[in-house]
């Protein structure tokens, strides 16, 4: 119960951190690691508090990337345990943000603090990249401190994201990539008018019918040995007044597209538009573009370090995946570093009750450790 | 300027009687047609008020049917003169209800007023049916009271019914019937989750976008002689929760058919199913009939008489139509009466600044007063 791991996610865990506000979680980290020889900026854009920290002067770049945000708890009373309460029960740790990320920014801090103690002078740079809007609009966090970090010349090599991976043990799987997002928001035109007098109207449902059956058809591509194929789904679809004498003027679809490498953000744009001007419709659409896809290949250090890093500990190697919704990496990916996610068991997350076993807490910190060997290492040997 | 026509128009359009709220109207109209020899009956179906009247015991019974109630004003302020003031300008009485149809409702009364004073025992009964919900939800209006009048074994042989059926000039079109409307609510049944999950979800908009496509292109009849084909419209489609990463549990379809005497409600119903179990859809629909179609042929006496009143005093025929929406003659034509509608200028009705000519409006109690004539000659021949 006095694991520095666990005590730490516990004090996080308390502060009642929902996105965007902080609450105190990032000092608490700068004051933990700021000891150990990390030169600590907080900078905060808008209403968003981030951490950049960053250890030594020389060799490759690796950041610890996380953030200290939380969902909203939904209605408190029907959690079994407070869900700031940081409670341990039957060996779980309860409250939200135990399993996203508080527990792993908990194990990024204790790896750090152990690997330092034996290895002060490592060969790679050590980073930490941490904000409190990453479950929110995520315009103010990752994505501007990147920003900051190109003008400032700084670039990362290698990337852990903590968000939790873990599908049914921990460690049995980590993320190599993420699919790409990108949502359409369409409007196709009509003519108001009167149902008794069609031909006074243009009845823009009746005109999109066609086109609609044609895109929630098309096959995007086939996927490759990463990626499952992309998918298109239309998440909300309106027209009309209400009366129902009315023929509604103007008809909203709003579609979003996960896609993977096989694609791209202008041929998925070009084939939309293609069909929607085929099916000779007036329309306007904006496109708003969450993210690229993102490939960590292994041909660079990262994918062979975290394996070697969860099988030392665990025994097993965990299985790569890209499945799932995005994540920061979207913003990191993108300026050429090796990102990887490897997390707890996300069966809880977002969820009332959401916990993470302590023992896997621990034991992800160790992994983490690990890794900091594994990627010292490395980074001895690319110096040669 | 004293014509009686326009002093009760002027009279009905003073009293601001907004649906359902009769306002004294009928009251009005009752104290006139009392000392002609009418029998009064007042009766309120809820907030409803309806009057009716009946003169004679023997001989077809024709009947003068309207309304009282009128639409809102919209914003009284921007009426050139104000709504319920019933103000002459230029030749035009301004006020809501001029046109639809307290003008007929007045020319209704003074043409019986005239013609009783020529012709005190016709041969035929001379009845009103008047509510004061025909704009709204109709339910406790002309509805109720044909329940009424079957309950007390009365039966309408001869119907005219006053809404505003002239196009350009008064008199040149008079309605012999009208389509009918029904509408269905439909849901498609899916079932709700993330979109980076599409295989654990089921989109209802997806899966029913075949079938709506299907649904828009299906040609219903081709109309006949006498009303132009049914149609279609989609008339409310929503489906989603506002975010853009949620695929939808369900999607909701209103649609609304106007449909002629070549179809039927069961046609209708029983195609709309097919078609849905046809693309394998998880779907609840119920359906809202407003009213079957109706048509008054000129087998009747009723077509003739009105055509040769419209001819008699304008010297041309009216065109006889089916077109445009609704009216009370859907829920009096099934009973076996021969519905005729005919009255002023539609141009305005709902509109700011709906007025009728006082001049259309004198002339049209003329065409009223000369119909009766016209169904005392044909009750003469018919009683041989
Ligand atoms: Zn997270
Ligand atoms: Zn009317």
């Amino acid at each position: 119960m006095t694991d520095p791991t666990i005590e730490l996610a516990r004090d996080l865990i308390r502060r009642p951190s929902v996105t965007p506000d902080d609450q105190g979680c990032q000092a608490l980290i700068g004051g933990r690691i700021a000891p150990l020889g990390f030169a600590i900026e907080s900078l905060r854009f808008a209403e968003v508090d981030n951490l950049w920290a960053v250890h030594g002067d020389r060799g490759p770049l690796f950041v610890f990337a996380g953030h200290t945000d939380v969902v909203p708890t939904g209605e408190a009373a029907r959690w079994t345990y407070p869900p700031f309460g940081a409670e341990i029960h039957g060996g779980r740790l309860y409250g939200r943000g135990a399993a996203d990320m508080k527990g792993s920014v908990a194990a990024f801090v204790t790896a750090t603090e152990r690997f330092l103690a034996r290895q002060p002078e490592p060969a790679f740079r050590l980073g930490y990249l941490i904000t409190s809007d990453e479950e929110g609009p995520a315009q103010h966090g990752t994505k501007r401190m990147m920003q900051w970090l190109r003008e400032k010349g700084i670039s990362i090599d290698w990337c852990l994201v903590g968000e939790p991976s873990s599908r049914n043990r921990l460690g049995d799987e980590f993320k190599i990539g993420r699919r790409g997002s990108i949502t359409g928001n369409l409007v196709i035109e009509g003519r108001q008018g009167h149902v008794a007098y069609p031909h006074l109207a243009d009845n823009p449902v009746h005109r999109a019918a066609p086109f609609l059956a044609e895109l929630v058809a098309i096959e995007w591509d086939e996927g490759n040995a990463h990626f499952p194929p992309s998918t298109l789904q239309i998440a909300n679809i309106q027209a009309g007044t209400g009366a129902n004498n009315v023929i509604p003027g103007e008809m909203s679809v709003q579609f979003n597209l996960r896609f993977n490498t096989e694609t791209s953000v202008e041929a998925i744009q070009a084939r939309v538009e293609e069909l929607l001007k085929r099916h000779g419709l007036a329309y306007r659409i904006d496109w708003h573009l969450s993210g690229v896809p993102f490939l960590t290949r292994d041909d660079g250090p990262m994918v062979g370090a975290v394996e070697r890093a969860v099988e030392g500990v665990l025994g097993t190697a965990p299985t790569p995946s890209t499945a799932g919704g995005t994540s920061d990496g979207r913003f990191i990916a993108p300026t050429g570093a090796q990102v990887i996610e490897l997390g707890p068991l996300n069966a809880t997350i977002h969820q009332i009750d959401e916990h993470v076993a302590v023992e896997d807490l621990k034991t992800l910190s160790t992994i983490y450790e690990r890794l900091l060997d594994e990627l010292d290492a490395e980074a001895r040997r690319l110096a040669g």
